[in-house]
């Protein structure tokens, strides 16, 4: 099959792969019908995670269900299935409490690479969701966005408890913020203020439910929630970008009592602890437990009820997907689908 | 009167003040009719936290109401009451979240000292809890712990969400740890790890309903905790120190999806994002907000359902302060109480 590996900083290449084949009884094949570049994709490729050897892209897809391991009861060929970028169990006392993303007996999600023809899936059983039926074409986008981006906002949006009666302001605007503001509205928000400076991601978070849009960053921001809540603080601030300064951002716009949800990868990143400890923050997030909100993202989804394949503003073939990578480091496509 | 100053490390001075006076028309004068040297005045004691002028002691406090300034409504002369160590409004949108240690209008507790004859209180409708009625004698030392170690370690095991089929442990056995196991307790957690090495606070953690105790400290204590209970780590950990190694050995002791409740006031610490990335944990904390517990508080143990004041293991008339804090300083007492 044909795949996408990174050699190096930019250096993507869509090159024939091994066919992947079920390793152990757990395993599925998937045909990718979509995949896509996830901005955490742009770590490696801009050199800040280091690349000592080619990897094998990509941990977000849909796809049909090709093949399945002796041991798996519930996923079956024929399927349509989203997943997410870890395998799970989905039966383990960590899972069980909503924490799959930390499962006891995690893995990668697709450790062959998603951002290719095929994919091994381990832990078919219990990291795949099948969908009621083959979804018509134009639900295969936000089907996509649930596998990472729609499930990482939402699981975003839920670890800053957003939801009625609540002001809710989200730090970054990429896929992973507009959707937090989707699913803080979903979650009944009352008001949501989306931290963009960027035109047409302004654009989609009002579509998304934003009720205010801030354009200064930083403590300049922060005070500026300030502002518009009255001194105090947003209730629930979702984090999505994972820098020092976005994670400062998020705590100091929030007000004493109220909860912050990280869920950008926090790199390079120290919380002082004393001011920590006078703000009165809630802090919780980390790789978000797709698989928990799977099910329910899925029924939306299929009901019509959130279109969140809006997200992403460039389609290509696979084959290109190394300008997917090139339009999204510079932020020309908030986010690039790929068409095997 | 006769109060309490710190003139530099180790140099505590019990001496002439002048007499508190109702400042703004929401102050009240208490009596006090015990208060205590806290492990937060160890701090300024020892020098970490610097001392440049004489500063007034004491904001732990219990007493009898001489005075109250014209627009105190429900306080009245006369009345046994109950404080903080925060003074506040407590009707601004913060404290109506149950956050009085971040009101809007915050003050200090016990500006004037509260290791003193007398003390300022401001905000007196606010701040303070009056009893059923003036209390027998051997309730004033519980009393007298629901003023700051008892609601501290409350709102560490609240923080942490302990609660029934939990696991909980607690790192640090000063006053505040040994009463977030009475809090796990009485919030009905299954089971309550002490982490302590002492034998006579152990003894206390015993009685105060802990089921376990281990010994090891840092990162071996934190092994021990996952030994305990899985593989997995406690659901919930209260932090009860406030160093750099408490705070990591409580991180590190949760599992994913459980709640660390952090209540000892953190000096020098920084919490690493990419660990805490990927630990699941969630992080609540700070200065506790007494207030919001002290009605439950003064009913548990009126109706002597709790005995919280078991902490102080010293007890000395006001004007051995000085010995007070040695004996603190050295752990030769846990805390110890003073009685004007």
């Amino acid at each position: 099959m044909q795949g996408t590996m990174l050699y190096g900083p930019r250096d993507v290449r869509f090159e024939e792969r091994p066919d992947p084949a079920i390793i152990e009884p757990t395993d599925a094949i998937i045909r990718l019908s979509a995949t896509c570049v996830c901005g955490s994709d742009l770590w490696p490729y801009r050199g800040v995670d280091p690349v000592t050897q080619p990897i094998p892209m990509g941990h977000e897809y849909v796809g049909i269900v090709e093949e399945v391991g002796s041991a798996v009861r519930n996923i079956k060929p024929g399927q349509f299935v989203v997943g997410s970028f870890f395998a799970s169990d989905n039966t383990c006392e960590i899972c069980r409490a909503g924490y799959q993303s930390s499962c006891i007996h995690r893995q990668p999600g697709a450790p062959t690479g998603a951002q290719a023809e095929y994919a091994r899936i381990p832990l078919a059983d219990g990291t795949l969701v099948a969908t009621p039926g083959l979804p018509p074409t134009d639900l295969i986008p936000s089907l996509l966005a649930a596998s990472d981006v729609l499930g990482t906002g939402w699981f975003g949006a839920v670890a800053a408890e957003a939801g009625p009666g609540k002001t809710v302001a989200v730090v970054g605007d990429g896929a992973v913020g507009l959707l937090a503001v989707l699913a803080a509205k979903q979650l009944g928000a009352e008001r949501i203020i989306a931290m963009s400076r960027h035109e047409s991601r302004q654009r989609l978070a009002w579509e998304f439910g934003a009720t205010d849009i801030v354009t200064e960053r930083g403590d300049e921001g922060a005070a500026k929630i300030k502002e518009l809540t009255g001194g105090l603080g947003a209730h629930s601030v979702v984090e999505a970008v994972g820098t020092q300064e976005s994670m400062m951002q998020a705590i100091r716009s929030t007000r004493p009592g109220g909860h912050v949800g990280f869920v950008g990868v926090l790199h390079d990143v120290e919380i002082p602890g004393e001011e920590f400890f006078f703000s009165h923050v809630h802090l919780h997030g980390g790789p978000a437990p797709v698989r928990r909100f799977l099910p329910e993202l899925i029924d939306l989804i299929w009901s019509r009820k959130i279109n969140p394949g809006k997200v992403f503003d460039l389609t290509m073939p696979l084959e290109q997907v190394a300008e997917g990578y090139r339009a999204m480091d510079e932020r020309r496509a908030i986010k690039a689908l790929l068409r095997p």
